[in-house]
């Protein structure tokens, strides 16, 4: 077990990763490119590290081989029950590669051409593409701001569904981009309405680990009987910046589509490396001080964010999130209002956001006016991003 | 460019091993364990190892990212025309996490159940298990053992073919568990049958690296008109001792099967973890010397086994490997001709053979009497397995 890193946390040397694999995000303040704006800006735990070296000197990368359950899915099981105090049905859980892929076979395996896919937009922009492209309907559960920050309408929403022949519901908790974390007052009728209709759940909680006090992730399979209907889908790669090495696993507890999953062939979906699995492990149980730190540096920076964001010339109606390293933000009422602001401020400030059309695209829900924030890095980093969009918007 | 390797070539500690994830065959020479027997003794090129050092000290586990054509993708193209004399069509390679996952899906993608599945027998027995709980029929084409080696018939193939509504032929070259490189005469009469039955070809070249001198590695796909009906998969996993890394490639030249995968959800397959890529990308581009001292210590190992064989009290009717480390026993007419000799060797000699009666599972050929020997270990080693297997048979 390592010690905490030193704080303030510290963030990777931003030249250096220029040349990487990886293009982090830190390196866009001052370079605009096109890639996907997902990672953090920091390191990776001790034990992930220290695990993968560990294995890479004993140079012992012959076939996986371990005596009983998958470690990954020992290392999943016993850090829902701990940490998220939900206890998963053994058995049940099976290894992928990525979330996108958890999705597209669930959609594949659970639902046919032309059923309705019911998921809270705005919605990370590829699970929005993979249900369109699989000739799926998006039936948008939009997200609105009220009084308290971002919710959704649970009025009448099992009439909604029905009407809009659903048959899965996509539960993304906490919620990218807005960042909230739903309490069991706001899950319930999702779950409700899942039994009404026997709709197959995935509950998307990757961000599960990365939730600000006092919020608290519930995971969606703890609820109740919706656990038979609810796939689960998670992994260790955001919370412990691993998002290169493509491990995750889905919670299968929804019988029909665990019988139908069975049923296909056994290697059809492929296997994460050796070293993906020893990563996932020492993140899920070795890593909970760096966890830890990292939660209070991104706290850090949320506060920066909120600050900023409360001085704004406009209303950017912003809500602080509850959890994940991101910020939703309106760019109705600023001068660039009508143009789309991660464009005009890659262009003019230098500075990179995730575009907001792509995050509703497929749907008939407007977030043309904003752009998503990642404050995962140094908070030096931070204040030259902010500065600059301040600048370019002055 | 790393030097190549100290000869002789050295020989990782099994000790070590034994507390790892890979298992290793050297580890088995005093324990037996159930996995199955298929790594090298050894460890892996020093590009590779490298490689995956300067991300892992980076911490840059990031999303992978590219400016052009996958990585991976490039350097099995090029690979392909420098070692091999064959040059893959652009635009044709996908990538997978590994051969048995090609495999299944290119049963799925390329056949219907109760379809025919030509394949050379005895076969590697996760395809023979995949192809028949895919319910699709195996339909052998027998390894029979002539005056120059191990061959098979291909007088009236197509006929025989024809008749047994074969949709799909699996060619694995070189082959496994034979060690046979097949010849350009060996290999025309399958593209001939190919091609007159409409049939797609699943080429598995995952041994080409693995060749003796004289003889030389042909792909399929080098062929001719051929190249637009095959599927070749390969990965540097065997060669360069990194299957737990999963990383393969399939060079889909068959436009329907193309399509299909096309239409498929993009993400379906998984991916490769950005270390696995890291590798192979090492090892197919830096690391020839290494493999060049791999074949040198290899091609000993296999001399001694010929000459093992040769005094052995009994006819094995062994054929030496021309690719591959493995070694193919009869143990018909020894003193254990009746028993599973894999079964028997493990009980009284404490070593560890795979059992000959899986390569023919799921059809009417019988190898129950054979076993295969893996000789990818150290000479001590591998003269006391050779040692044991005498005094046991004695
Ligand atoms: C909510 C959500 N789900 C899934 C993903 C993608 O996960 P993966 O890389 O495992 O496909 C992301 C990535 O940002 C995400 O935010
Ligand atoms: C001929 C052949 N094909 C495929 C495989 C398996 O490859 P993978 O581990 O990529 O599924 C093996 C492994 O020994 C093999 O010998």
């Amino acid at each position: 077990m390592n010690g905490p890193p030193a704080e303030p946390f510290e963030v990777i040397d931003v030249e250096r990763l220029r040349t990487g694999h990886g293009v982090k995000w830190g390196s866009l303040v001052s370079h605009t490119i096109g890639a996907w704006v997902a990672d953090m800006d920091f390191g990776v735990p001790p034990a992930v590290r220290e695990g993968i070296l560990r294995v890479t000197e004993r140079e012992d990368f012959g076939y996986p081989y371990w005596p009983g359950e998958d470690p990954v899915v020992e290392a999943f099981e016993e850090r829902m029950a701990t940490r998220h105090g939900w206890r998963p049905e053994p058995g049940r859980a099976r290894v992928f590669t990525d979330l996108l892929q958890i999705l597209q076979v669930m959609v594949e395996y659970a639902t046919e051409p032309g059923d309705g896919v019911a998921i809270h937009v705005p919605a990370y922009p590829p699970f929005l593409a993979s249900i369109a492209r699989a000739g799926r309907r998006i039936v948008p559960l939009p997200m609105t701001r009220g009084e308290t920050g971002w919710g959704f309408e649970s009025d009448g929403l099992t009439g909604r569904l029905r009407e809009q022949r659903c048959r899965m519901l996509v539960v993304v908790n906490p919620q990218n981009p807005t960042g909230r974390v739903f309490t069991p007052a706001e899950l319930a009728p999702l779950a409700g309405a899942a039994e009404e209709l026997d709709l197959v759940v995935l509950a998307d909680e990757i961000h599960a680990d990365l939730v600000y006090a006092p919020h608290r992730h519930v995971p969606f399979a703890s609820l109740g009987t919706v656990a038979d209907r609810t796939v689960t889908a998670t992994s260790a790669t955001k919370a412990f910046n691993i998002a290169g090495l493509r491990c995750a696993v889905a919670h299968v507890g929804h019988g029909r589509v665990r019988d139908a999953l069975d049923r296909a062939p056994l290697d059809f979906f492929g296997t994460p490396s050796v070293l993906s699995r020893v990563a996932t492990v020492a993140a899920w149980r070795r890593s909970d001080a760096w966890l830890a730190a990292l939660l209070r540096a991104l706290e850090r920076n949320r506060g920066l964010v909120d600050k900023w964001a409360a001085d704004l010339p406009w209303d950017a109606r912003y809500r602080s999130p509850q959890g994940t390293y991101l910020g939703w933000l309106d760019f109705t009422g600023s001068p660039i209002g009508a143009a789309a602001p991660a464009e005009h401020l890659e262009r003019h400030a230098r500075v990179k956001l995730s575009d907001g059309a792509e995050f509703s695209q497929h749907t008939t829900v407007d977030t043309a006016r904003f752009a998503r924030l990642n404050f995962a890095t140094s908070t030096a980093n931070l204040t030259e991003i902010l500065d600059r969009v301040t600048t370019a918007l002055a």
